[in-house]
């Protein structure tokens, strides 16, 4: 592969210690800079992805017409797009969104939620192929629904016309890799820095820049109790996107959310207390707490 | 009423053991189910009912377009609308949800927040006559409303033309029970399951099928000091809905809700730990507690 | 400035003691007629305003149809407009909507969030010159950029075109208090009462109603952990409106947030749990404890 130009050869020695370091740099940047990450996100769970963002050190700010998009990234670090729960004006605006932050040379982060279900969400997620984000996070089901969409296995020259071993693999996230992979290759292509990532999320996360494949152990069952658990780690993901790069910002924001759901799940007694103690833990953990965290190379 | 194919005639016996043996397995199956219940809710409180649905052991989605709702209502055991806070697009996008969702055969819980307020919501709430909801949940006054909108008094043989006894009678809920049978017979004739119940929240709830009326005391009064108190206990009700029938589902999540309510009195010190620990109490209240609170039949 | 119809007289003895019984008085009429303030705000922190103005004793109702807000208007005691994240729709609603407040003679807050952001929501803060709110609350550059888009440097009479003395001063509050003041006036000579009022947040807080300037010490750096910490004290503000007239409502709002902030952060471990507890203390907080805080005349 050495023709492709989007290849991160940061990682070719593969040095976990080298992530380490700069997961925990990331971690300690956004709290030294309280860097800005728009987001575009649901009426579900924007008040908690607001309050993830600020836990984690970061500043907020929530838009949704183009115009105060396109000023407010001008003083943002990065952004975050999801698709949760759509109004009918989104599907004018997202492709609009989308076609100005590439234009503008800025990066942003996708959660592709619900992938597959609604004629409105699809058209709009497909738009999205030809200026993608720079990173999407998404669950196994979402990853492989967007692949599709974009048609990513068909033009990808690295892995062409594969499709994943078994989607009803017992562990969903496996069933994901290659699509994962493949779709970090192309939102590199396309990305400002030539780098992008894909974070899925599962029992055990996985994130990838395409070349490079880290599963990431742990977190907490009670996740999947409270609403906007993926949604606030998907706009935090933007915060750490503004300080690093998308394969750091993707591995330290899970890493992060995976330490913290699992000193709320101790601390807590119940899916309220949950979230409440899940807020304190993004804001208590340590840098050094997220970065000695289990990292497997796939 | 021999003539009226819309009697529930399962409670003919009128067995308050045979309902409670009803309601302990509502609450087993949710938890063991996890059921999805849509909701189509106002923004304010969205997170909430989301959250609660969850606590209760449920799953949520929550949808505003139609395309999305009716691809959504395919994978979903019931559905929730609420009319709070409205945007201009519901008044077009709601009649057709209400119509499509009784074109497939689909249940769903209203909650008629506001009755009587704006013509716009009043707009939509009329719409919902002729392709009614299977439960509806709402304080007296919304009930008593929604009754004269729907001109239910006039057309309703089993209680022609009666009002109820006094709108401003000192127990609220007593003010609502006419109303309340009649619209449980108007929705029982337009349901798939030929089923349909009416929940009035208040100082004592109050359920009905129009056929068998239950009170059930208790809850707290901390219930009125935060946002969503009604509007999530809508959406746990279509949670319900989703694994029993209409009069067990209403009677099943009041009855929670209340048990949960009055745990979370005791463990709070104000509004805001208020909330938190109804969730929790949501989640950790037993199937026991709630089939054995008190019912008293009217 | 004897020919000043709008000059508020009723403090020229600026007796402090005076103004501590009104904010006792406020503070215990709240709780004791639990008002009904009524909000048109974003979606990011709706719900945490509806739940503060609970937790200070009142009710709410939010809103964003202008039938509506005219028809709730109607039984509610004052209004709340918040320009925090915005719709499509909003262009042409809020104008309507502040029309229709002052032709009804309605009292309401503004929170002009972001003001200077996106050219939307420049033309709805510009619209609301000609009719506009009771009270305004925002940050010292929201109150600057609102001055200036409203032109008021030019045309009061009482600081004609002077300007604040330095936009880049350490405390961020003292660039603002010129805007501050010659906004109250322009809001008191078009306000139902003849009196009007502006807070500006900071560090230390500034409320005036143009003749007096209070500046109120205290509160907590964890406020801007949260988001809608400002977004629900301008909905308090409101109501407080609804009990009170503007000077004491602004004050009275700001020293309450300032009392239950310090007590939120000695109980709590992070953001999560400092706004569980801010909720409870704005619900625990005695009138006396607000009532004796530190105020400062200017």
């Amino acid at each position: 592969m050495s023709d492709n130009s989007y290849v991160d050869t940061s990682y070719s020695s593969a040095s976990i210690d080298a992530l380490r370091e700069r997961i925990a740099q990331a971690v300690n940047d956004v709290r030294k800079q309280t860097p800005l990450a728009q987001s575009f996100t649901n009426f579900v769970t924007i008040n908690l992805v607001a309050n993830a963002q600020l836990a984690a050190g970061g500043t907020a700010a929530m838009s949704f017409l183009p115009d105060d998009i396109v000023d407010t990234a001008e003083i943002a670090g990065s952004n975050y797009i999801n698709v949760g729960t759509l109004l009918p004006f989104y599907k004018e605006a997202l492709p609009q969104i989308a076609y100005k932050l590439h234009k503008n040379g800025k990066t942003w982060v996708l959660d592709p939620v619900a992938a597959g279900i609604g004629k409105t969400r699809t058209a709009i997620l497909e738009s999205f192929r030809t200026y993608p984000p720079t990173i999407v996070r998404g669950n196994a089901s979402e990853i492989i629904a967007l692949d599709a969409m974009w048609g990513l296995a068909a033009s990808d020259s690295a892995a062409p016309g594969t499709r994943p071993a078994g989607v009803e693999a017992v562990d969903e996230v496996d069933a994901a890799i290659e699509a994962a992979r493949r779709m970090a290759r192309h939102l590199a292509k396309h990305s400002p820095s030539g780098k992008g990532a894909v974070a899925v999320s599962g029992a055990v996360d996985l994130v990838t820049d395409g070349e490079h494949t880290f599963r990431l152990p742990g977190g907490s069952a009670m996740m999947t109790k409270i609403t906007g658990a993926g949604c606030s780690l998907g706009g935090v993901t933007a915060t750490y996107l503004a300080v690093a790069e998308p394969l750091v910002a993707a591995v330290s924001a899970s890493l992060l959310y995976n330490r913290a759901s699992e000193i709320a799940e101790r601390e807590s007694n119940g899916p309220g207390s949950f979230q409440v103690a899940l807020l304190d833990a993004l804001w208590n953990v340590t840098a050094e707490q997220v970065a000695t965290s289990e990292i497997i190379e796939d």
